[in-house]
């Protein structure tokens, strides 16, 4: 979680940019926290005294837990897009290639947090029921923007003779993140990549398959 | 959850059944809660109240919250173990077909509860750094059962000729279970089944493949 602090070298920081930074340190530890316990787990209390702000001061920045939560899922949101950018976006790469950077990467940092840390939207997805509703349509409207950005990248593998002319890329970048995210859960659980390579592996053959759009829904459908 | 209740018709229950019959309450109830909300969000009391028993009753049939949540996965593992071998030992069916019907009554009890109740262990697992540390192997070791069980049927649709010989059933009931563990979890955050067969259109897919258990790893490990 590398958000950027503003801080003018040489200077203390003014009073607006003490706030700014007591701000993002609390919505820094927020997201590490909600990455590895999820959000019902957390406590108010725990944040603060993580970053080492007085009790009581939360509400000086945050109207409510909910708030907070709601720009903790902003916040990894867009730090993930980033990310996903990242390794996605770089076209000198072959695109599946790309995709398996990504992952790589992901299992980089699951293994540097002791596979403590999982996926936030993971884990509050779980906790739904549980969760202000407001979260439900927020949480959705994040998986499917990082879907789009695998499903371009996939596109790009089709353009680019990587992956059969009839793929259907929307339905495999859907099934990636459906995938994806259990593999993250069992990978949190089992405290090992096992998971990860596991389903990193699966899926890479699935992209070789011939035709994986075929009507196979009867299957599950009628019993 | 349709566990056995014992009661004997036409007289009343005698005290030790009585007893019984309120400590399965109290499972079945349980179950229910964490399968929709998990661990920390349930509350003894919410547990005690929708059974109708009264408060403070909880330590005459559990020492703690926590070997009451080890029942209930204990109960869970049981109930879903059962469900298991009815849809994949069905050997009048062809064993891809089998796997299909098992989706299709996860889909059919998902759909029934309006999508608010998941995977137990699904949830317990993503809860597992909140939760007491027993756990952890004995949730792993649930899923590796259930695993085996598909595992099983998928080495009868090998013999069978449904599926290639040189499949590797063992890495594809792992997959199924890390991703079919993900689609449960996105399917109770959508509140439809989309996700659920999305999955199970990709994964039946992948059991086409010729060669999925080709070396891929390199993939997701060199970056």
């Amino acid at each position: 979680m590398e958000l950027p602090v503003r801080r003018k070298r040489g200077r203390p920081p003014r009073r607006l940019d003490g706030g700014l930074e007591t701000r993002q340190a609390l919505v820094r530890a927020g997201v590490a926290l909600l990455t590895e316990q999820g959000f019902c787990a957390t406590g108010i209390d725990e944040v603060l005294s993580r970053v080492g702000v007085p009790k009581g001061s939360f509400y000086h920045y945050f109207t409510s837990k909910e708030a907070f939560g709601a720009e903790l899922i902003d916040s990894y949101a867009t730090y993930f897009d980033h990310k996903l950018q990242r390794w996605l976006g770089d076209r000198r790469r072959p695109a599946v290639q790309r995709l398996g950077d990504f992952m790589a990467d992901a299992r980089r940092g699951m293994e540097r947090h002791g596979y403590r840390r999982g996926c936030l939207v993971g884990n509050l997805g779980q906790e739904m029921a549980s969760l202000p509703d407001a979260y439900r349509a927020r949480l959705i409207e994040v998986l499917l923007g990082w879907q789009a950005r695998v499903q371009r990248c996939l596109e790009e593998a089709r353009e680019d003779g990587e992956l059969a002319d009839d793929r259907d890329c929307a339905q495999l970048a859907a099934f990636f993140w459906i995938g994806w995210e259990g593999a993250v859960l069992r990978a949190k659980l089992e405290q090992r990549a096992a998971p990860l390579d596991c389903f990193a592996q699966g899926f890479v053959a699935l992209l070789g398959t011939p035709r994986p759009g075929a009507d196979l829904s009867a299957l599950t459908r009628e019993g």
